[in-house]
């Protein structure tokens, strides 16, 4: 039995990825409060895994998620889990029972309410909007209050948690909204895929104009596909980057360590961040061009 | 006259950059709620401009900038102003006389909170924290409470706007700390400087694994050489992304137009957001040695 953790509160798209990615039921699942909270606990070891979100389809990165992984902490990546963000408008049995237009007031994230806008202004366009920490937040309010004509935006499993209604959905404007976890781990993740990515960082020497292009060659000569290249600052000025980049084969894949290698030689420090199994739900099976 | 268009409220690090980009006197400056405001009046016309921030050194990009430059509005950008972040302890009169011993409570936005960390658990070990939602409304409510033992942290400007006594200052804990500012206007930027940059959002064709590789190839043999380069969504899915790639030369550059047309043939699209000017206020000489 594997401790799971993740960013909570509880009925966040974040819970869904980490049952979808553990989906045994005797694991232990628990919310934290924070993703610095979630791989800090994951970092310590023993049978414990985290699950974060690091990228949004619309939203892009969660730079919180890659500035810890980066600057704090020291656990690697082990699975990646794909999600497709499926918004439901849910509400108390009393509003569901009044139908959509009794709704005076929709509760939510600010970006679950940007991904509705277009549902919203067609079906709801005299609600009030009101703004939310999180989509289980609003969900948690909108129980809270059954006599209040509210409804709240957000993942179908926290109308499960919460006790409400699905009033409708999914309501979210646009089919490609998908959002991709990292689970972390000091042990390996149990299951297998045949999609794997290694996630290096790579920070280029200073004085050295010209040093990403040499780094980009190093894959493509190689045909190494990239899926990411995402750069963050290194806090030690404007202009001064480190580069995550995602490359489609396992870090055992005999032509990975060519590439590392040559990439060192350059005079770039390389950390690999993690080796991993890909796995999406539902239809989000990940565009694989590459860059 | 100019109408010079920031985000406000007034008192904030970027009243400080549009101050220093427009320093005379007899400009109208008017603070306005959000980045998105500040584009869309700015974009439409006349003798206006906008200041907004798109880049700290730690904290990384100001994403909201760079999606409504990408997504929402077509306003070029005319200048580049990069300001050092020092942020300074700001109380009221009655508080700063009692002395740093006095201070209760801090009050600032979580980015300068954690900007100030170090020098805050060395001389206010014991202060309480409470996050505000930008560093000039910090300052306003310890000027609205000055029998309070509280103080703000914030520019020095924000002193100055609402009357607080500077207690303590620079105090944030890295040198390195700077925000780069976009000035944004349909008509071109008063001052020249002998530096320049043009900005190129460059989308990738579908089914082209290394196209990244030999978009960077057309400005590497070319010797132009790059200080960034932002990878933000297009929204069409995870794996999709448009790249926003910073330029040290300008567009009139004799070797600009070649590289665009050379990555035009390759099939990406090509978007100039701008052609400018690029000036520092203080020690803040960006890096220029290129990525």
């Amino acid at each position: 039995m594997a401790t799971v953790l993740y960013l909570g509160p509880s009925g966040t798209f974040t819970e869904v990825a980490a049952r979808a990615a553990f989906p045994e039921r005797h694991h232990r699942f628990v919310a934290l409060a924070s993703v610095p909270d979630v791989l800090e606990a994951a970092e310590a070891g023993g049978d414990v895994y985290g699950v974060v979100p690091v990228e949004n389809s619309i939203e892009g990165s969660v730079t919180l998620t890659l500035d810890w992984l980066i600057h704090h902490v020291h656990v690697p990546i082990v699975a990646e889990w794909v999600l497709p963000v499926r918004q439901h408008l849910l509400a108390a049995e009393r509003t569901a029972r009044l139908g959509l237009g009794a709704v005076e007031a929709v509760l939510s994230h600010p970006h679950a309410i940007a991904q509705c806008r277009a549902y919203l202004r067609q079906h709801l366009p005299g609600a009030c909007i009101r703004h939310t920490s999180s989509t289980a937040e609003a969900a948690r309010l909108v129980a809270e209050h059954p006599d209040r004509p509210w409804a709240a935006i957000g993942p179908r499993l926290a109308a499960e948690r919460y006790g409400l209604a699905v009033l409708a959905g999914p309501i979210q404007d646009s089919a490609h909204n998908a959002t991709r976890f990292f689970v972390v781990g000091q042990l390996p993740y149990p299951r297998q895929s045949e999609r794997a990515k290694t996630t290096l960082l790579i920070t280029l020497p200073h004085d050295y104009p010209g040093a990403l292009y040499q780094v980009l060659a190093a894959f493509a000569w190689r045909k190494l596909n990239l899926t990411r290249i995402e750069s963050r600052p290194t806090g030690k000025g404007l202009g001064s980057y480190h580069f995550m980049i995602d490359v489609e084969r396992p870090l055992g894949d005999v032509l990975v360590p060519g590439a590392i290698a040559e990439i060192q030689a350059l005079g770039c420090a390389v950390r690999v961040l993690g080796s991993y199994p890909c796995f999406a739900s539902g239809d989000e099976a990940e565009r694989t061009a590459g860059l």
